[in-house]
């Protein structure tokens, strides 16, 4: 499993005071991003130079508590399951001050060379990387 | 149904030059606020005046095909359950020009008081609103 | 001028329940792409096709009254300059309710190759599209 | 002086696939919050549970040089100007791999009570954070 821990921002509520429902893909993305730090150059190089990216399929999302601005949210990231081609991720968000769960987001995404968004092999590095996360879906 | 049109903005696309995942979620509230339009003072006076809202607790996609710059989403909105206390709606978002479906949203919200982000009965008319979208999950 | 009208969205406001400071350009911007809706696939075709754009250069702002969740902007564009490689744009936000100045905006912009960021003689549909709003920058 | 360093996210670039000019403004808002963490609390709990914040009056920025996915944004905030009243700050971006100069903005703020918008004196403890960190408007 894989930390990331990531402070709500000033813009990043809504008219009711609490952050938007689409932002709490920010905060996965966000953690994605850290998750893939360890490769050269980061998600950036591979994505921008290797031109290898994961386009979403699918994404589940279940709002079990708000955030507030304030609030620090720790991303929990596992990687459900790992195939040719495609990725099952799942991030849990707690809220860092009181250690409530305020989200759970499962994200399907499949490997693919972005020019074309055409699905390709994972690369090995890539799988490596990711492989120390696998986790049971439970939890 | 409900039919809202509207264009991929310029900053709405990620660095792999597509609408960002998390966008779509946007789109579809979009599509929620012009939705509630007819209500007096339509959305905006239902949560900041009369201080009800539809915090969502669950929410799938499913990404079909991209969006890029340039492309007008069609989102039809309609409401697959009408509870006493919550809603689960259904966005189609399709591609103006091709007419390819570019997503499928589920999203299911609890009608609240948005101070205390408490559930509470859904006002008559809100309910007037929403009952002549209801429609089947199939589609 | 140009007159585009356009409502706050329930995710533009911040912590302080009022559209957030960045926003306000996100507002002009939505203005200058309906601005170039007349040439043909409009502000993307120009973009994205032609690999025309307007990188900015300098952006001044003046806030001048907030706008909240529920008002409707109405964002009026005037060329305040036409040079050969530049733009020099002025947009007045007022609020549709209560006919208040809530913000001048001045943005310098330069006609760019997007490509190569590099800058180009302004083509002659821009200029043509653009002359008619021509305006001193008093106001 | 005080440095933040922020890294551009992936869906920080426009279609032009640079960074969207108003998200500047976001980099700069994200460098403020850090230099407020001194406080307890930090900005959240000056803002949110004492009512202090500081909208904008003015804005100016002198964009110098893209950023782009993959540049890592150093910001530099100085305070140009201390009043009773308000506040100039001045941030400088920089990109952290070549060290060429981004953008510079001007940002003047008006300490304020946020609930009334209402302009009050400047509580000790913010000048205090603030005063370490005037320099003159040159550099």
């Amino acid at each position: 499993m894989f930390r990331h821990e990531r402070p709500v921002r000033f813009a990043e509520v809504d008219a009711a005071r609490i952050v938007y429902f689409a932002r709490f893909l920010d905060f996965c993305h966000d953690a994605l991003e850290a998750l893939f730090a360890p490769l050269p150059g980061g998600y950036a190089h591979l994505t921008m130079v290797r031109g290898v990216g994961f386009p979403s399929v699918r994404v589940e999302v279940d709002y079990l508590a708000p955030l507030r601005y304030g609030d620090v949210a720790l991303i929990d990231v596992a990687v459900e399951r790992l195939g040719t081609r495609s990725i099952t991720l799942r991030y849990v968000l707690t809220r860092a001050a009181d250690g409530v769960r305020s989200a759970v987001v499962r994200q399907v995404v499949v490997v693919s060379r972005l020019e074309a968004l055409a699905s390709i092999d994972m690369p090995d590095d890539v799988r490596a990387l990711l492989a120390p996360h696998l986790a049971l879906p439970s939890a």
